[in-house]
Parts: structure tokens; sequence; C-alpha cells
């Protein structure tokens, strides 16, 4: 929450907030340990201070808390970066989400290890990844048609889109990755080539018989 | 092993060789499900049905073990679609790759996971997986070098090389975990746009002033 906002609650509420931050900062570091299947609640509330009712009592459950992570996770990284922004400028935005996904290396790290052990369709979090991932696929697919309807692009098919998003994805996803193994990786170069590239192709329609 | 070798290996010896797979079989389930951070070299044993002393016997440390694995990861992916094939026919032949890998689902899952939670330096694999980056990155720049030698592709400095593996490394973690979370992925469209693509701007030079 904005720091004006912050400064005006006052009492128990406020009181509320700063513990339910204090609780997600504390589930970012056990499940960044330890991974989501692997971190239990009874860990995180020791981590934090607090007892298992109470943990239960702000988030209803591990999912609850998985949320909550993730809901952190996209105030300090996407939703700054992309607020208000829509087709192609959406994909030219992309290198700056993963400068800030650098300046948060513990969720990166966290994301990326809760999103593959998710793979499995036993883990826990099996769903909720899935979910999200469609809701993300879903909106560059949004941005694209949109650059699509206003001309901004050659013309391309639906299936076609489902590939370019899920290229672009992929590419966020991996150099994220490596960057993680090897902090040498140069992200905003790798990601600026992969974007330009992307649209210079979606703007000129060629080399590609999907289309 | 291949099979006519196999065939011609008598007593002891061969039972080595059956005991070891079943014990890499075994480890390939447990570090599926548990992770490899949480996969005990004693579940491990208590699964394949024999001693930890024997476990360690054939591996030597957990370490020794995970090798094992990828392997046997390479051995059913990686060597037989890429064995003598170099320059530009190895990015080409990735699509297949790939498709092997969808053969082999519980092994992709497994290095998916792996990877992932490796990304934390105090992961006891973390060495081993950026190794194996490092390697693979290598491999790859090889190949492209070997393009640019051959005047197979425009002139590319070796910073760019360097990012164009990486995000080929990218493309095919990505598109392979969003395979796993979601099946309906076209694994073979998406690899094959990806390369296409990206050989085609390497060939050409244009679009990149990095290069």
């Amino acid at each position: 929450m904005p720091e004006k906002t912050r400064a005006t609650v006052r009492g128990p509420y406020r009181t509320g907030i700063r513990r339910r931050e204090q609780l997600v900062a504390a589930a970012i570091e056990v499940f960044a340990e330890h991974g989501y299947a692997g971190g239990s609640l009874r860990a995180i509330a020791e981590h934090a201070g607090v007892s298992h009712a109470s943990l239960i009592q702000h988030f209803g459950s591990k999912e609850g808390l998985l949320t909550a992570v993730l809901e952190e996770w996209d105030r300090r990284t996407v939703q700054d970066g992309l607020a208000d922004i829509s087709g192609l400028d959406y994909f030219r935005r992309l290198p700056e989400v993963m400068a800030a996904h650098q300046d948060n290396r513990g969720l990166l790290e966290l994301f990326t290890t809760i999103a593959a052990e998710a793979s499995s369709p036993l883990h826990p979090a099996h769903g909720f990844i899935v979910r999200r991932y469609a809701t993300n696929l879903a909106t560059l697919a949004d941005h694209l048609r949109q650059a699509r309807a206003a001309g901004d692009i050659a013309a391309m098919s639906d299936a076609q889109i489902d590939i370019e998003v899920r290229l672009v994805t992929a590419a966020l996803d991996g150099i994220g990755l490596q960057w993680l193994l090897d902090p040498s990786t140069d992200v905003a170069a790798s990601v600026s080539t992969y974007v330009e590239r992307a649209i210079a192709s979606w703007v000129s329609g060629r080399g590609d018989d999907r289309r």
C-alpha cells in the first residue's frame, strides 16, 4: 500500500496490515528455502513468531497464503510497469518488468521454483499455477489481438497468437532462470533482442507459413 | 546401453547393470515427487528395496546419483537426436529433441524442477546445475560459431552469440514448462517458430543494433 495511505491508518487496523505484511514476508522466505510443497504453514508461523491458528485466520489456507505472496510479487513488479499500457507497447515494456524482477531476486527464485515444482499434477499448487499461466497468456493474447485490430501488425491467426504469447512467456521465464543460475546473464539485452525481433516479425508478417 | 551389448553381458556384471538401472529409475521417481533437496537417499533406497549402503556403493553420493539420472535423461533424449549434427542443423533439430522430451514426461518434469529449485545458491545441486547450463550454452555457442565460420550466417559478435544461445535455451525450457502445465501447448509449432525466426535473423543479419 502507498506510504500516504499507510500514514493515515491508525490502531488495530494498521497493526493488522503490518502483521499481514510480516506473514507474507515470512512465507516468501520459507517457500524460497523449502519450496511450496515443503514449506509448511507450521514452519512459516514459527518463522514469523505467530501461532498456526493466527496464520489460518489471516489467509484461510496455504493456497490463500500463496495467493497473497503472488499478489505481493505482482504489486512489486508487473503492475507498476504495465498499468495503462496496451497493444505492442505492452510487449515493449517487458524488459523493464524483468529489471523489476532482478530487484526482487527472492521472489523471482520463489516463483520460478513453485511454477516448476507445480508442473507435477500431484503438486498442491498445480491448479493454481495452471490458472495463473492461463490468465497471463490470455492477457498477452489480448494485447496482441489489440495490435492486430489496430492494424499495428500484419494478419495473424489466433493459433499463431497463442504460439507467440507462449514464446514470449518462455523467453521471460527461461532468461529469468538463467539469470538466477548465472548473474552475468544480460537479461535486458536478451529480452530486448527477443521482443524487438518478435515485433519486427509481427509487423512485417514474414517468415512463417503457419501464420 | 544398446540391446546388442546388453545381450552379451553375463552373470554378476549384468546383474550389477540391471540393479543400477533400477536404482536410477527409483531415484527419478522419488526426485520427481519430492524434488532433489526433498528426495532423500534413504527414501530412494527404500523405494528400490535396497539398503542405504548399497545405494552409496553404486553412486558414491547423492550428487553421483543425480549425475546418473541426468546421464539417463541425455541418453534418452539429447544424444539420440543430436549426435553427428553441427552448425545450423543442430538448431534445426531442436524441435525433435523436444518431441523426445515429451516422450519422457517424468524426466522433463524432474529436470525442470531441479533446475528451478537449484536456482537458490543454498541448494545442494546449485553448482551442478550451474555447470550443466554453462556446458549446454557452450555447446550451442560452438555450433553458432561454426555456422559463422562457414559463412552460413551474417557477422555476429561473441556477445550476441551468447544472447542467442541463452534465448534458444530459454525458449526450450519455457515451452517445456508450459507443456507440463498445459498439455494442449503446441510444442513442435512453438519451437519451430522460434528456431526458424532466429535462423532467418542470423542469416540476414538484420534487425539488431547490438550485433
